[in-house]
């Protein structure tokens, strides 16, 4: 323990704003940023790596039960005043505690899909909410990882605080290129699904998945690139009874996943 | 068409505003707003009754489609200059189109209920995404009805906005009294069937929906009030396969309300 931090110009203060604002900072740095109560308690539960630990003044009580699980000789923790907690905050009302977390250890594809399973790949997904949303919700069905290519940064603040934790617990493999990934599912057997609007696409009602596939989610306005549907062994849709042919893409990759894993 | 109004005095544009901002006034006055042209353009399609159309100076080609589809007996047809249109725009990058709309008139739930059919009931959903992106669901999957009760306002700008039309093309009946609600289903002999997270709950896999059927969602953070779900007949369940016991509250009702229209 420290005393307290009221400056905006403490090293860790710094680092830690530095990491929430640039992608560039937090891939040179190997290193995010978490913010609120169950998203720093799902870290250290999980085992997730953290830095440095700050907390406010007033919530060091509150927060007893998270700051006795931490390894002292690893984390520093830091008291900060009340001020500068509002300051860090990228919510209305901060609840206090933040922390600084290393990138967990990229895996290789290859070594990403030996146990084999069904995975999704996303592609182009420019919401962070959705890309979020889909990895919390891969989680709850038991999907066996995510992989992501070309899409927003899952590191990002947004993106991290919207899947609740799940980031923690799911196999994510991020910063792919997309051709990379369909030639290596291709060479390890694992069938490629498009998820397309296209009314000749199978329906994922009927479709029998197989145990080794992976679905591919595309862009929220423009959908899969047609050249990445081509190169995929099957296109699959969701067939719609209602008025409109386009559900929000978290909802079409939920409901697929759904589809998938029960 | 008008001169080009620059003033933020102006009439249309004080209560474009205060409809914005403020619920009260949305009800007192029965109007809301639309911005976007995609909203716009469906509410025309829709027969939507609007009452003011505001278009930019600079896009006035651009919507030409739109504009030739409107009754300019009935709305006012007023050109903005691009400065104002920034100023009530609620997006960062406006697209200069924004629109007054005569709230629809509020059925009876007696009426409503009166084809029968399968709806979903929404109590105490408080962000306006989750409701937006449920109401857009249930369009997609052909739900029959959506119910809201102490739930957030259906037409504030954010939930008109994430509905991506489905405002208009829904049967929503709003500010309901989930007591009276359920009385009337109960005289009606629809089943009700509480969304829960309890492992001793019906799974909706297996679950065979009756033809008429409500399906209650709850809060986003505490579920159903325990009272209501005792007033239901029927609990059910998503069974997780993951690691984690609860997803997003829009994720849930999309899950549930795909099985149930499947």
């Amino acid at each position: 323990m420290e005393n307290i931090i009221t400056s905006k110009d403490n090293s860790a203060i710094k680092l830690y704003r530095k990491l929430a604002d640039s992608k560039k900072e937090r891939y040179e740095l190997g290193k995010f940023v978490l913010e609120g109560a169950r998203l720093v308690g799902d870290a250290v539960n999980e085992g997730a790596e953290l830095s440095h630990l700050l907390i406010t003044e007033s919530t060091t009580d509150k927060y007893e039960n998270i700051l006795s699980q931490v390894d002292l000789k690893k984390v520093r923790v830091i008291i900060i005043s009340n001020e500068l907690g509002i300051k860090i905050s990228s919510t209305e009302k901060t609840q206090g505690i933040f922390a600084i977390c290393d990138m967990p250890k990229k895996l290789s594809l290859s070594k990403f899909l030996n146990s084999g399973g069904r995975y999704i790949i996303l592609h182009k997904l420019q919401d962070p909410g959705n890309v979020g949303m889909i990895i919390r919700t891969a989680d709850a069905v038991g999907v066996n990882g995510v992989v992501l290519c070309e899409s927003c940064d899952i590191f990002s603040p947004k993106v991290v605080r919207s899947t609740m934790g799940s980031i923690f617990r799911m196999p994510i493999c991020w910063d792919m290129d997309i051709d990379d990934v369909l030639s290596v599912m291709d060479k390890q057997g694992i069938e490629t699904l498009a998820a397309v609007v296209d009314s000749d696409a199978y329906d994922i009602k009927n479709y029998s998945f197989s145990k080794n596939c992976a679905v591919l989610i595309g862009n929220e306005g423009s959908g899969l690139d047609s050249d990445v549907i081509q190169k995929c062994n099957t296109p699959i849709t969701i067939k719609m009874n209602g008025n409109i042919n386009s559900l929000n893409a978290a909802m079409a990759a939920g409901i697929i996943m759904w589809e998938l894993m029960k």
